[in-house]
C-alpha cells in the first residue's frame, strides 16, 4: 500500500550522535549517475561525466551548464561534486538525507533548493530532488533515475520554448514547473477515488469505506505536508530580491506559486470531502442500523404478546378437575375467541406504532 | 448533479510536461467571438470584431473601449489579441487554462484580473472572467456566450448610471460589481435549501439529508474558495496604489470588496448550518432509534417471563405418573393461580421500569 | 422564531443587475421621520423637521446637532438628507440596504458608520443604525421607529453626564456606547437559556433538546458575525489618528471597544458551551440506551433457554409409541428435574453475566 | 457547584441605559476597607486609613506606598481615592465594575490594570483585582477581604527578598506575580481531576462521567479566558517601553509573562485531554454495548429456531384422523430425531457465527 | 506508564507564595556533579570540579571550557555557580525548577536557554537542560546523570568533526543539535505503534485501542508542547543579530532548526494519523454491531411468526366441544397445511428482506 511505504521512507533519518555534517548514505540507494547538458541558443552539448573535475572547464565554455545526479550510494563523488560547486557540508547532508523539507537557503554561489517531486505520474511515490542553481548552471540531485524532467530535455535539445536563450535561473524554472505539475495528475486521482467512494457511501455498497478514506486522508495529508513548503520556497524565488533571479523571471516562478497554491486548495478541498464522506457514512450506517431495528421491533413487538396467548392456551391444566381452570378451552367459541383476542392486540399495536409513525410511512420516516 | 459537473471542470488543467506559455484550447470550447463597445460621454458604438488589429485604430479615437470576447477555442485569435494588447503570455495561459485562482498580476500596460462569475443567476455552474485592464481599453474573456453583464451593456448603451462619464477603471468597477452582484441570489437558495432541510431534519422525514447537507457543504465549499482569492484581488484594487486606478475609483471597488466578504460571511454562516444540521440529524435518529429500542424493551421484557411460565404449564409431564409432575396442573385453581403468578410478574416488571424512568412518563423522557 | 426572521432579513439584498449606487428601497419600510436635537452646554432646542434644507441653518446655529431619522420608506427624501450633508451615494446605498457589515468609511466631510443595534432588550431582532459624524452634527438613520437610544436624547435634555458640554464626536461615542450595552442583556439570555439547557440535557427529561441548542447556536453564530466588525470599527476610533475625533473622545471609543470585544468572548464562551451540550446530550442518550440495552439482554438471555426447555418438554412426541420418544414425561421425578435443570442454566447465564460485570452492580456501571 | 457561580458573576453587568462613566455598585459589596503599607529600604509604617485625602502627605515621606482598598461597597469613597489618585472616571467604573477583561490602560499619572486572581489556592472563585501603579505608589482594589498577597505584605513586612529595597513598578511585579503563582494550585487540581476521571473512563465505573467532564471543560474554558489577557498585559509590561517601568524591572515581568503562558498551556493541555476523555469514554460505551448485544444476539439466534421446533412438535394436530399429521410424534425414534435436528441447527449456526469470528475468540474481539 | 509520569513531573511547580527568586530544590534531585572540559584545536583536559571558583582561573587558560553539572540538589552550590558565572537569580531559579518551557533570555556576559532532552532513545522520559552560553564557555545544569551529550564529549576528546577548531557558540550548537536528532528515534517509535494500531483497528483484534490511541494523543501532544517553544529558541539562535553567535555559525542553528521543524511536523502528522484511527475504529465497531444486529434481527424476524403458528396449533381448545374449535387439528392436512403456511410466512419474509437489501449479498452490504 502507497501510503505505508511513504512513511517507512520518513524514518530513514541519520541516526543520532554523529556529528553534524556526517555524510550517510542509505545502503539501497544507486550509485551516481553524472549527466552534463551545456547550451546556448545555438548549440548544445550533452554527456555523461564521471570525473566532475572536468565540469569546471566545461562550465566556463557555454553560458548555462545542467548537471543531473541519479542515484546519491558514493558519499565520495558527492563530496568531489560538492568541492567543484563549493556547496556548503549542511547542503551534502541535506542532499544524501532524502527526507527534508523543502527549503531554499542561500549559499555564497547559489542558492540551494530542495523540493519533492512525484516520480512516476498517477503514483505518489516521491522523491526528493535537490537543486543547486548558480550563475550559469543548475546542479540537481536525484535519488534515483527516471524522473518528470524528459520533457525539459527534450525542449532543451529541440530548443522548444524559450528555455535555450535564457539563463540558468529559467532553467531552473522550468525544473521546478515541471515538478509541480507533475502533481496534478496525481491530485486528480484522488478526485476520481473520492467520486467513486462517495457513490459508495450513498448507496452503502462497500464494505471497507472507512479503511479507504483513512488511506485517502493519510495520503493527502502527506502530500499537503510536502507541498506546503515547496510553496514558501517558489514564493521566495518569486518575491525575495535574489541577486540571481533576474526580475523577468520572477514573474514565472510567480506563476509556479501559483500553480503550486491551486494544488494545495484542491488537496484541502479533497480532504474536506474526504471528512464529509467520513461523517456521511457514519450516518448512513447509523440509518440502516436504525431501518433494521425499527423492523425488529415492529415484529417482534407485535408477535411476543400474540405468542404468549397462543402459549397461554396451550397449558394443560386439567379442565376436568375444577370448572376454574381453562373454561375457555371448552367454550363454544373458544377458539375464535383467542383468535380475536390476538388479532385485537395485534391491532391495537398498529395502531399505537402508526400514531408514533413508525410504521405506513415506512418509506419515508427516517 | 451540479456538484459533479463543478468538479470535473477542475481538473481540466493542462497536461504536465508542456513548455510553460504553451498555449493549450480545451476541444469543447467554442471559437471566440469578438465584440467591442467605444463609447464617451456623448456618443456610443458598438461592432462585431473578425480582425483584432482594427482595435488599435478603434482604441486611439475613443475615451473607453470595451472588447468582450466570448468563447476561448482559437488560440490562434487569442494570441492575435495577446499581441494587439501586449498581453505576457503566461497572462495568455492563465486566460485559456480555466480554473485559474482569481488574481491581479500587474503588467506593462495594464492589470490582468482572473475572477469567477455565476452565469446564471439561481445556477451554481461558474465560468472564469479574465479581464485586462488598460488605461483606455477593458478587455474581457469569457468562456462562453451568455453572462451577467447585459445590465452593464444596458447602462452603456442608454447611459444609465455615470459609467459613460468615467474612465476605464470605472468600467472595470462596473463589471466586477456586476459578477459580484450575481453571487447573491445563488447564496440565498443556499439559505432556502438549508431551511427546507432544518425543517426536514427535525421532522426527521426524509431519507437522503446526509447526502443532501453533503452536497450543499460541498458546493459551499466550492464557491467560498472561488471567492476567497476574488476578495483579495478586490483589496488590492482598493487599497494598493495601482496607477491605472484613480482615487475616486478604489472607493468604489471598496464597496464591491466589501460586498465580497459580506458573501463570503453568508457562505461561512451556511457552512455552520450546514455542519450544526448535520449533528441535529445525527442525534435525531439517534434519539430514535432509543425510543424504538425502549418500547421492544419494555414489551419483550414483560412477556418473555409470562410466555415462560405459559410454556412451562404446557410441558407434557404425566401426572399420573407420579405426584411429583406438575401438580399445579389439577389444582382446583390452578389456572387463576398461573394467571395470578403471571399477573405478578408482569407488575413488578413495570414497576422496575416506573423506577428507572422509562414508562409512564415516556413521553417527556429522551 | 427570531431565527427565521433573521435569516429572512438578510436576504433582502439589491438584485443583481441594477447599475452601482442605485437606491433602492424595502417596499415595507415606513416613510422617514426627522427629528433634530441641537444643543450646547446651556440650552437645547428639539424640532421635527421636514424639510432637510432647513438643518443647515439650524447647524450653523448651535455647537452640536443630532439629526435622527426613522423610516427608510422615501428616497427622495434620504436623497435630499443626502444633498444636504454632502453624502457619497455609496454610503447612500448602503443607508438603504439594511443588511450592511458595520464599517467606518471616511469621507470628505465626517465619517459613515454603520452598527446594528438589538431594537429591545431581551430580544434579539436587530436593526441596522448608519451615523454620519460631521465636525458639529451627527446624522442617524434606523429603519423604524423605537430604539435604545432614548437614555441619550433624556441624557441630552436633563444635562446629565457631560455630553451636553463636549462636541459631535461625543455624542457619536454616547450613540454607540448605548447601542452595545443594549447587547448585553440579550447575550445573558442565552446564559439562562444554556443554564435551562444544561439541566434539561443531564436529567434527559425534554425531548426537543438538539433543537434547541442548534437554534441556539445558530443566533449566537448571527449575533457574532454581527458583533465582530462592529468591534473593528470601534477599534478604528480608538486607534487611528482621525482628524475629527478628539484625543480624549479616542479613551471613550476604546472602552466601548472594550465592551464590544467582552460581549464577543461571552457569546464565543456560550458557543462552546453549547456545543459541549450537544456532546453531553448525545452521550447521555446513548449511555441511556445502553441501560436499556443491558435490561433486556439479561431479560431475554436467561429465559429463551428456559422457554426453550419448557417447549421441549411440551412436544407431543407419543410416549406410549416407543420408549425413546421423551422418556422424561413419565419418569416420577421428571417435573423437578425439568425445573432443576432450568435452574442450573437460569444460575449458569447469571453468574456468566456477573463476571462480565453486567448484573449485580448495575447501577454503577456505565 | 462552582461553574455556576462563574457564570453568575458574569452577568452583573451595568444595567444599559445608563450615562457612560456612571459609577454603578453591587449592593452585595462589603464597605471599603483602606489599609496602607508605606516603606523604604530601612523602615515600614502601616496603617488603616479612613480619610482618603491624608494619603497625599504619607505618599510624599515615603518612597514607595501601597494603598489596598478591601470592598467596592461604597462610591462615594471609590470617588475620594479617584481623585485623590487623579483616577480617570472610565477606570473607577472599570473598578467597580467585577467583571472586566484584563487590561492595561496608560492614564496621566500612571498605569491602570485589571486583573483576576484565584481568591483561595484549590478553589476556582476568582476575584478582579485592579491596580493603579503610580511613581511612589501601588493603588489595589479588591473586592472582598481575604487575599493572596499576605505572602507579599510578610515579605514587605520583614525585609525578605529585594522587594524592599526597590520602587513601586518592583512591588506591582511582586503583586502580580503573586497573582499568577496562584494560579498553579488551581490548575493541578484540574490535573488530579482529569487522572481520576481517565481512570473511571477506562474502567467505565461512574455514570456522570460526561457531566463531570463537562463541567471540567467549562471550568478550565473559564480560566483561559481570563489568563489570556491577563498574560498581554504582563506582555506589555515587560516589552513596551512603558515610562515608569524600569528596564531591570521589565525583565521580572517577563518571567510572570512565561508563567501566565506556562499555566495558559497547561490548561490547553487538560482541555485537549479533557476533549479526549469525552471521545474515549464515548467509544468505550459503544464498544460495551457492542459486546452485550453480541451475546444476545449469539444466544437468541440459537435458541429462536430450537424453540421453533420445540414449538412445532407441540401442536395438536390430530395423528389419528389422517396419517399426514405429525407422522413424526408416532416415529419410534421421533423425540431423538428432534433432538437431533436441534443439535444439528444449534451446531450450524455456532459454525456460523465462529466463521463471521463472533464467538470462540469472543474476548479478543472488538 | 509514561503518561502519568510524565505528567506528573509537570506539577513541581515552585509552591506559590514565596518571594520570586527563592530557590527551591526538589528534594529527590541528586546532589550536583560538576565536570569541566576545556579545549582548544590541539589540546583537551577533563577533570572533577568541587569547588567552582577555581573555573575562573581554568577558563581564562583555555578558549572553550564546557562545564556540565549533574544533579540540581544542592542550591548552594548552584548559586556559587552562578556568582562565579555572573547568573541572573531568576535564570538560577529557571534552572532549578525543571518545568520551564523552553527559552532564550539575553543577559549580560551570555545567553541562558533552557531546553529538553529526550532522556534516552526510545522511551518518551524527558529532563530540562539549561545552558548558559559565554564567550568562552558553556554551562549546562541536567537533572540526573545520563545524557544524550557522550557523543559530543566523544567528538571532543577525539577531535571528530570540526567542532575543537570552533568556539563556544559552535559548542552549544552541537549541544543543542544533540539534543535535538535524540527526538527522532521516539518519535519513530510512534509511527511504529500507530502503524500496529492501525492494523489492529482495521481488522479489529484488540480490546483497548481507544484505551492506547488515547496515551499516544496524550504522549504526542506533551512532545510538541515541549518541542514547540524549543523551535522558536533555535530560530532566535538561528535568525536574531546575538552578538555571541557569529555568523557562520547561525547557519547552523538554522538546521537545528529546521530539523526541530521536520520534528515537529511528523508530530502533528502523527496526531492527525491518531485522531483519525479514533474515528475509523469507532465506526468499525459501528459497523461490526450493525452486522451483528442484521443477523439477529433476520433470524428473530423470520422465527417469531413461524414460532406463533406452533403455539398456536398448539393450544388445547377442545375440539370435540365444538366445530370452532380448531378445526384445522382434525383436518386431513392440518398439518402440511401448517407447515405451508410457516413456509410461505418465512419466504415472504425473506422476499421482502431481500428487497431491501438486508440478505443475498449480506457480505458487500454495509
Amino acid at each position: 500500500m502507497t501510503k505505508r511505504r511513504s512513511r517507512k521512507r520518513k524514518r530513514k533519518t541519520k541516526p543520532p550522535g554523529l556529528p553534524p555534517g556526517t555524510l550517510v548514505v542509505d545502503p539501497e540507494s544507486p550509485p551516481p549517475v553524472i549527466h552534463a547538458i551545456a547550451y546556448d541558443a545555438d548549440n548544445i552539448v550533452e554527456m555523461a561525466i564521471t570525473e566532475p573535475e572536468t565540469l569546471t572547464e566545461l562550465m566556463t565554455r557555454w553560458p548555462v551548464t545542467w548537471i543531473n545526479v541519479n542515484g546519491l550510494g558514493d558519499v565520495a563523488m558527492v563530496e568531489r561534486l560538492g568541492q567543484v560547486f563549493g556547496l556548503h557540508r549542511l547542503a551534502l547532508e541535506d542532499i544524501l538525507n532524502v527526507t527534508q523539507r523543502a527549503k531554499l537557503e542561500e549559499y555564497a554561489g547559489g542558492y540551494f533548493i530542495i523540493a519533492h517531486m512525484i516520480r512516476l505520474p498517477e503514483h505518489l511515490a516521491t522523491e526528493q530532488i535537490s537543486l543547486f542553481v548558480g550563475r550559469n548552471f543548475v546542479l540537481t540531485f536525484q535519488e534515483t533515475a527516471g524522473d518528470c524532467l524528459d520533457g525539459v530535455r527534450d525542449r532543451l535539445r529541440h530548443a522548444r520554448g524559450r528555455v535555450r536563450g535564457e539563463g540558468a535561473d529559467y532553467l531552473a524554472y522550468v525544473i521546478l514547473d515541471s515538478v509541480t505539475d507533475n502533481y496534478f495528475p496525481v491530485v486528480e486521482t484522488f478526485a476520481e477515488r473520492l467520486d467513486t467512494l462517495e457513490e459508495a457511501v450513498f448507496t452503502a455498497r462497500e464494505n471497507d469505506i472507512v479503511e479507504r478514506i483513512h488511506e485517502i486522508k493519510t495520503e493527502l495529508q502527506h502530500l499537503r505536508r510536502q507541498l506546503f513548503p515547496q510553496q514558501q520556497v517558489l514564493s521566495m524565488l518569486a518575491k525575495d530580491e535574489l541577486q540571481l533571479i533576474r526580475p523577468e523571471t520572477r514573474l514565472f516562478f510567480r506563476d509556479v506559486q501559483d500553480h503550486t497554491v491551486q494544488a494545495i486548495e484542491l488537496i484541502d478541498s479533497h480532504r474536506e470531502t474526504a471528512t464529509g464522506l467520513v461523517d456521511a457514512y457514519l450516518s448512513m450506517v447509523s440509518r440502516k442500523m436504525n431501518d433494521v431495528m425499527k423492523v425488529l421491533t415492529i415484529i417482534a413487538t407485535i408477535f411476543i404478546p400474540l405468542s404468549f396467548i397462543a402459549g397461554l392456551y396451550g397449558m394443560n391444566f386439567d379442565t376436568n378437575r375444577s370448572p376454574w381452570n381453562m373454561p375457555e378451552l371448552r367454550w363454544t367459541f373458544g377458539y375464535p375467541f383467542a383468535l380475536g383476542l390476538m388479532a385485537s392486540v395485534a391491532a391495537g399495536l398498529i395502531f399505537f406504532f402508526r400514531r408514533r409513525g413508525w410504521i405506513g410511512n415506512g418509506r419515508r420516516n427516517g
